[in-house]
């Protein structure tokens, strides 16, 4: 459990940590906030040489993940953690597009990430990568459960050890999706706000490398690939709007920066983009700002199914919000049975079993669309960013039923017979 | 529900069908079951005109799916149903290697397979691809799980009707993974094998085409590019051993057709690759035949924890056992505590979290490598078929537990203290 405060940049464009507020720069170190204005640091880089030297033929011939864009991201060793996150599916969604109106729907489901089924697959590559640079030997995380997982399995084959930190409400399959790789978990009794302050005590006295506390800056990068993959399997051109779930807004920040990026160096062509994001009634912090036209967060005490996105005092609020105000997009939320709505929506439309935070996305695509705040005929991309496996007990009693039947013939003709004059019922109820 | 008994074969390879057993020939239509010797059927092609022209670029150069294997499966339209399937990760699993005192182990990991994390994925779109050629509009299955989980999604996603079955007692997981696509789901009070008896009765008084029964010479043919992959992934050359479950036996027999295949066109060089399987204790009909030296199956009624493989009447057992004796391979079974120890096994060695199955094969391995059956100089693969968080009643009670804490440092530095002093009494007991 050592920790190497200095560290070297190999690459052309990886350069160190800047302020977001006040614009100090710092050495790509271990270090999250601004020591001058308390502001929060994000990775610099200089891309006027890669602006010259990259071309999308050689992020085609690069590895299938994430690493393809290597030369984005900051960590300095040619052999990052590649465990094939990323690259995951961009699905041209025509039969959801149909029910809701829409001409030209794609989902970017990342409920298939390797290896854990979360979009925190990405983050967490980066951060242990650059854990492992920065010569930490332990890695830790606060998490709503998605990336206790993520960091619980990629720690495992990396060798690190590791120590992750959860609200002991999570839902079974997020805490057995951690257990299994036999890390140590806290399960704190407390919200996901409180596990995240008490982490940020912990990482100042255990010289442990929290990915999304001191290890942050580069943690939240690894989210750009989700605007870098969009663009390119979109074939090299930015969409017309996306809608993205909103927990601490670092997501969507990151894939704001991802396409301005690709912009910048040329790969793909300047676009007004929209952002919408997505917010559960019961946490909704972000989408009550927007409503009222703050500029600012209330924290509130989150009460939602969305557990994996119920963060009450969200770090990036205030820049999502800048984001899809500048973007003329918008922030909406949805109440816990518009959520189960629609991970039964999704999954009857485009067979893909989405948790709650997934729900919560495409009710909210449903309802700006029905507000007419989505144009039909606007190119739209719907992030889906985890599995619905891990939160089994948030749609349990909402689906249909098994038919329980003997195994015989005319058990199971009686069933049909039965199951269809329901069907025919709930179909037709005025002609009964 | 019509069906369509004609089609066309609009490929230069994929010819008809053949039976198994004495030969007959068949046209490409919905038939499994020879009508003069009731051999199992299997497609047949002439692979003369593809060995002149295919290359190792030409399929590099395809979708990142099993469709870049398009010419070597049995469907006929440009446009198969095509949802990402296939194309998992092959992973150098030195950890686990080191574990095992092994030099060269790969997992081929269909943990993570798309969209509904198996390897069933391939079988399934292949067989509603042709499905959709023959003409069925409603699809089916006798399923241990897995299959109704894919067959449901697959067929939302092609707007196909579906009607599955399973047995009554499987796991919350593999019931709430296929409810959620809203197919009509029949649960039959009995084990897979009596519910596969029923479906052979409604699949020829309904119209229906049900994957594994009418069409399971097509739907077996997916199994195959288990072996493709491999082979490519592995630069284009076979593996020295590979170990993969056996349940009906038919992925086992596919693997070995897939490599041959490849030899056969040229696309990798001949070698003699050894044959392993792997079975449950509690479900292992062709194991024993094979301790027993028999070349028939005796049924068995099923008594595992790994429901997924437990098929006590297995309809390709015998091309199973045929194969692994003849490839110098071994057939070998494990306790259901075995099963347990293989999913920790691999979960925390290499960060992946397999069902059941998958704990099965991992268990086999190691008894394989332990009884020299394995020499540590072979390049083996190991075939990861299914997800562990469909099955987690199968490791509850057998993972770790969470510490649980107040939010405060002092309860978090507590327990800390208290899990080292854990780990020194379990790492040390002697020094007590």
């Amino acid at each position: 459990m050592t920790q190497a405060t200095a560290s070297r940049t190999a690459t052309a464009s990886f350069k160190g940590l800047k302020c977001k507020e006040c614009g100090a720069e710092y050495e790509p170190q271990a270090l999250h906030v601004c020591e001058f204005c308390f502001g929060p640091l994000e990775v610099s880089y200089d891309f006027s040489e890669l602006s010259r030297t990259i071309t999308r033929e050689q992020i085609e011939s690069g590895p299938n993940s994430i690493w393809r864009y290597r030369s984005f991201l900051p960590v300095t060793s040619d052999d990052p953690i590649d465990v094939g996150t990323g690259m995951t599916p961009l699905v041209k969604s025509n039969r959801l597009a149909r029910r809701l109106g829409l001409k030209h729907l794609y989902i970017k489901n990342d409920a298939v990430n390797m290896p854990t089924l979360s979009f925190k697959d990405r983050v967490v590559s980066v951060a242990l990568t650059r854990a492992r640079e920065l010569g930490f030997t332990t890695v830790s995380c606060a998490s709503t459960g998605n990336l206790a997982n993520s960091t619980a399995a990629i720690a495992t084959r990396a060798g690190l050890d590791c120590c992750v930190f959860i609200p002991s409400d999570l839902e079974a399959g997020k805490v057995m999706g951690t257990l299994i790789y036999g890390p140590t978990v806290m399960s704190v009794e407390g919200n996901y706000d409180q596990v995240n302050r008490l982490c940020s005590e912990v990482a100042n006295t255990q010289g442990w490398g929290f990915v999304n506390i001191n290890l942050r800056p580069y943690y939240s990068e690894g989210s750009k690939t989700l605007g870098y993959e969009v663009a390119e399997q979109l074939g090299w051109e930015l969409p017309d709007h996306i809608v993205a779930p909103l927990a601490s807004g670092s997501l969507f920040t990151k894939i704001y920066k991802g396409f301005q990026e690709f912009v910048q160096v040329g790969l793909v062509d300047q676009k007004d983009v929209r952002f919408s994001g997505a917010q559960a009634e019961g946490c909704s912090p972000i989408a009550q700002a927007f409503r009222e036209g703050r500029d600012f967060i209330d924290p509130i005490k989150p009460n939602t199914i969305a557990k994996s996105i119920a963060i009450g005092n969200p770090a990036d609020g205030v820049y999502a919000l800048d984001i899809a105000r500048k973007t003329n997009g918008n922030i909406e939320s949805v109440t816990d049975a518009e959520i189960i709505d629609g991970i039964k929506l999704l999954a009857e439309t485009e067979g893909i079993f989405t948790e709650t935070a997934g729900g919560t996305t495409v009710a909210v695509l449903k309802k700006l669309v029905e507000a007419g705040k989505i144009d039909p005929d606007e190119k739209t991309v719907v992030y889906i960013t985890g599995n619905g496996l891990k939160t089994q007990e948030a749609v349990q009693g909402y689906v249909g039923e098994p038919l329980t039947i003997e195994p015989k013939l005319d058990s199971f003709e009686r069933a049909l017979e039965r199951s269809r004059t329901l069907e025919r019922l709930d179909w037709q109820p005025v002609l009964v």
